[in-house]
């Protein structure tokens, strides 16, 4: 990819000014812009530089609070909760995570439940960290009504990604993180803007017959479950995880008609950290190598997040490779 | 479906003497025939009486303990583990529910890790209960090297299945069942049986050729996870919780080459059981309502387990249909 060469820190630095300048706190703008760089240096351009105008768009809606302050409540030795206050999921989880981390260590398992939160970012960047410290963490997010549920005519599901992340010894860790929907929306606008067809099976137009346009999707139609009805009925367990149990807003319950221009979803996240020092076996870590051994030698030739990896090393080498508009356009926004 | 009508208590008193009768203590019997008459009266075929030959071979081999007696472990206060000591994982489950519960209803989240355990049944029956007393409980097993990783040219994953049950308000609960796998084992050996094919994609032959062939892919072939990358992620961690977590063998360490008849995959079992009354909003319960209630109005006309409870209700009416041969099979088998 042609651009220009930019550090990852002076990447962060350059989107904290765009969200300050936005109408971010500090606090919030630090975390987003982290979460948004780390995208664009790994490669995960749906969730890189490319979300920043629907941030702002959201954020100048008056739908999301770019102000908001967390409240973390500790609800039992392992659960605890966080009321985001209509910000963003992500302030809420790094305030959290302290008490989240401590409980896993102490008790081999916590929860973390996050309600009345925006997430409008990629999940991976809020559990790999926890995989990097020994720990494991699984993670799921509803978003808006964008997909149709197995048997069903009309979207009720969001793209409800789930993530999880295990530690390895002496390797980068095991991260995947997927839509249950059978694409991300990030992925479908991205489409949509080169002028590709999307793949056989993705969604449907306004009328309900299967589409390939992506267009056809943004516009009245609507994506799918990815492996029908198990992708299905696992979108609809990511409902009940991340909104009935959080206390956040179910998918279809998300309406934003009174917000032109708003995109992030406020619903909710669950978040699950085990300590497998608490397992019954040998080292986590060491038996993660064993898997994944067995599985190369069967001829796999790329983890989930390897991807991410050697991008991040590039990155780390050579600097982040941004188009030039791209690059003055967040510039421009940063004042 | 024609055949004789025998009541549940009656099936459930004939596969304890099955059971009992061929290498099992009266505790563990009793478990498994409870386990083996739900499938078979909630019409999950795959799983009911079906299974009894797969046990019986299994105990016949040695590979697996029918009178192996589970120790509970209490690791903290949401952690527990049970080592089923090479026998069935349900009595191990039996054995750990009561401190399994206790532990979710004091800390709002509580897992329970088996190990050293052989899983040959449905996983709903091990997950619903907890629903119907107010819990949400997510459970993954894995089993033996029948699933090729997606990218991969030969199986190391099992058909790892993932369970979910969430209880409602004033009806049955939500609960899903699902292979990570394209089918479950149970229901190709159905299909060879029945001289049906598979639907496409399910599974290679032992070229790595795809094949609708049940046989094929029983004799050298393998499945495939469902829904690609995304299943065969899933899949992947299933593995990482169900065996790595708990202290279990991977699939692909599973190896009955010693034991001629061997059936039972020897792994481990990872529980999940949340009490929605720590969550930040609404009860659960009722908010599980309001996203059924949706999805009909989208068009669902069949939620996941809703077939099984239809079964339930005619069984509980009429008996459960079981065909003569059968029936006779099973009366001699219990001596």
């Amino acid at each position: 990819m042609s651009g220009e060469l930019i550090s990852y820190a002076d990447l962060v630095a350059l989107l904290r000014a765009v969200f300050g300048h936005n109408g971010c706190s500090e606090a919030v703008a630090a975390v987003l812009a982290e979460n948004c760089a780390m995208g664009e240096r790994d490669g995960s351009l749906s969730h890189g530089i490319f979300r920043v105008d629907g941030y702002l768009s959201s954020l100048a809606s008056g739908w999301v609070d770019g102000h908001a302050e967390p409240v973390v409540e500790d609800a039992s030795p392992a659960f605890c909760r966080a009321d985001a206050r209509n910000g963003f999921a992500q302030p809420a989880l790094a305030a959290a995570r302290p008490l989240l981390v401590e409980k896993a260590r102490h008790n081999g398992v916590a929860v973390l439940a996050i309600r009345n939160s925006h997430h409008f970012g990629a999940l991976w960047p809020d559990i790999e960290p926890f995989a990097r410290e020994g720990l494991i963490a699984l993670s799921v997010v509803n978003s808006f009504a964008c997909s149709v549920p197995y048997g069903a005519q009309s979207p009720v599901f969001g793209t409800n990604p789930i993530a999880f992340a295990a530690p390895r010894t002496g390797a980068d860790p095991i991260v995947f993180d997927m839509a249950t929907s059978s694409m991300a929306n990030g992925d479908v606008q991205i489409a949509a803007r080169e002028g590709r067809q999307l793949p056989p099976g993705s969604g449907v137009d306004s009328q309900g017959r299967p589409t390939t346009d992506p267009n056809a999707v943004l516009n009245g139609g609507a994506l799918v479950p990815f492996g029908g009805h198990k992708g299905s009925a696992l979108s609809m367990m990511i409902e009940l995880l991340g909104a009935a149990l959080t206390g956040g807003k179910f998918s279809f319950e998300v309406d934003w008609s009174e917000h032109k221009g708003a995109q992030t979803p406020h619903t909710g996240q669950l978040l699950i950290v085990f300590d497998p020092a608490f397992g019954g076996g040998l080292p986590f870590a060491d038996r993660a190598n064993d898997l994944v051994a067995r599985m190369r030698e069967a001829g796999l030739t790329r983890l989930p997040a390897e991807r991410r990896y050697r991008h991040r090393r590039e990155a780390e080498t050579t600097g982040i490779p941004i188009a030039p508009t791209a690059l003055a356009r967040l510039r421009a926004l940063a004042g």
